[in-house]
């Protein structure tokens, strides 16, 4: 392939240079690795660009792709490019992706200035998680403003969208009563705003309520050195009538422009960095267990083990003196 | 050392021995590693006894150390030999550990059928579960009839505890109304059998309402093929007044009984040999990261990504070349 080529039409912001690249890196092809690897590389080298990344949590539900379609026509026509990515491990259960149907965001698909690529099929987060890292570097040396990173919170994926965004955003339905949606402490915790969607209609005032209660819960948490003062913070926004798209833009700047100044936003790019690196390497390491052989190995010694032929430790060893000679 | 010496006073359920044994499985010294997986092994095909293994968690405050010594002197009057043990990863910290200070228990520790060990000072909970485990089969090797492992649940411990265990006891403190004790909803899961202690004097009102509260909780529960009607359960005990004792022991063996006859308690086992069999492979793997020269490449590779000079991908392939020809 010829990697030059091609990341000069990702540089160019060649739409389908960039598709093909991004296929490029989904791929699990060792060769295709490598390349992916040298591509991004010389896109980094290229077009040192940077986008405002944003990762956006949201159970099915929330309304999640009408946010995406609203918030993301509304930063279109403030003349910004946006693309759209997502991490989603469950794709590849489902046989197809929360935004393999894009027909849910018509009206953002068709859009010159948007780009929006769905999750690959693959059902392990790690490689998931990999993918959209190398994709998020393409999309940004591809020109790209804002950088939207979907998820729907399966297992450790929000996780995974909070340590490779520059913001984390959670967005909620209205919920009656009193009650908090049984969102997890830890996500509250890695949440810099949560927007509380559907505030329309009959919803209105249970999302104004429910956005209350949501503020009551964020004022309770540990304040972080990286907000400013009244973040983390809860607002209500309307995805179908385009509501307090404007208002959440802003918030989101506030909060960039201050971390910006305040050495923040490449500090968090800095500790992310470092995160997956030393993510990488021990993925890497672990993967010599993913081989035909090695699981083949692995099962026999494993049965060994259960049946008590021999100890865990000594069938360790064994499995580890094979690794080595293979 | 001289294993085969060694193993034959463990069988012969020398004290001294036992507790040398401990020592040598708890070195990570590389040679005593191999000797130690040697004497394990050694002691396993001369004395296939089985204790009961039963985990036990609780929190500073609940009175653990009075429960153990309560019900581990209690064990010893129906003629049965009681060995404790604990996982602490915390201890390495605190320069101490739950169990450093056997005045806590001293009426245990001086009883001829009882073997007190507290926890080793290692701050990596996968070295200390390694040796709580080989420790528990030198315990089964010296003939004792119950395992008592006990963890103050720092971090992930009880799960660490849980995979070691026949039974998972939680120790629980009377609470005043109906708070339940923030205890985690996957610890509830593991729990086979909560007791709320200080049933006695003031607390013993406030001991039958949270006992009430748990059992409560415990109906909400998802159904275990491995458990038996009416399990898991919530009883009250009171380590100070030595009662409830016969009671949550005859619970305690109802439970195993169950498991044995339905297949469960091998089950149990060989499915724990196997988890062990397969973290020990891994950390093995990662260990790889934890040599001196390692740290140092990881060390400068990290700086070299944090400043974005290079992108993580590339650094984690430097490294796992570094790695292969080290």
């Amino acid at each position: 392939m010829d990697i030059q080529g091609l990341s000069d039409k990702v540089v160019a912001q060649d739409r389908r240079a960039l598709a093909r690249a991004i296929t490029l890196v989904e791929s699990s092809r060792e060769d295709h690795r490598a390349q992916a690897a040298a591509l991004v590389e010389e896109i980094r080298r290229k077009a040192p660009h940077q986008a405002v990344r944003i990762g956006l949590s949201g159970t099915p539900g929330v309304g999640k792709s009408t946010f995406i379609e609203s918030f993301g026509t509304f930063l279109t026509e403030q003349g910004l490019r946006v693309a759209v990515l997502a991490v989603d491990p469950s794709s590849a259960r489902s046989g197809g992706s929360i935004l393999g149907d894009k027909t849910r965001m018509e009206r953002l698909s068709r859009n010159p200035n948007a780009f929006i690529r769905p999750s690959p099929s693959q059902s392990h987060l790690g490689g998931v998680a990999r993918r959209t890292r190398e994709a998020v570097a393409l999309c940004e040396g591809a020109g790209f403003d804002v950088i939207l990173i979907e998820t729907v919170g399966v297992g450790q994926s929000e996780t995974v969208v909070a340590e490779m965004s520059d913001l984390f955003i959670l967005l909620l339905a209205p919920a009656g009563g009193d009650e908090l949606q049984g969102v997890k402490r830890g996500i509250m915790e890695m949440a810099d705003i949560i927007l509380v969607n559907k505030a329309d209609g009959d919803l209105k005032a249970t999302a104004t309520r429910t956005c209350a209660d949501y503020s009551g819960a964020l004022r309770l948490l540990r304040k972080r050195p990286q907000d400013p003062q009244d973040f983390p913070k809860a607002m209500t926004v309307s995805a179908l009538e385009e509501d307090g798209l404007t208002k959440a833009w802003e918030e989101m700047r506030t909060l960039t422009d201050w971390r910006r100044e305040n050495g923040h936003f490449e500090g968090r790019r800095a500790a992310q960095a470092r995160f997956w690196f030393e993510e990488e390497v021990k993925q890497a390491l672990l993967a010599q267990l993913q081989t035909a052989a090695a699981k083949g190995a692995m099962d026999q010694l494993g049965l060994d083990v259960a049946t008590g032929a021999v100890s865990p430790s000594v069938a360790a060893q064994r499995m580890l003196e094979q690794l080595k000679h293979s």
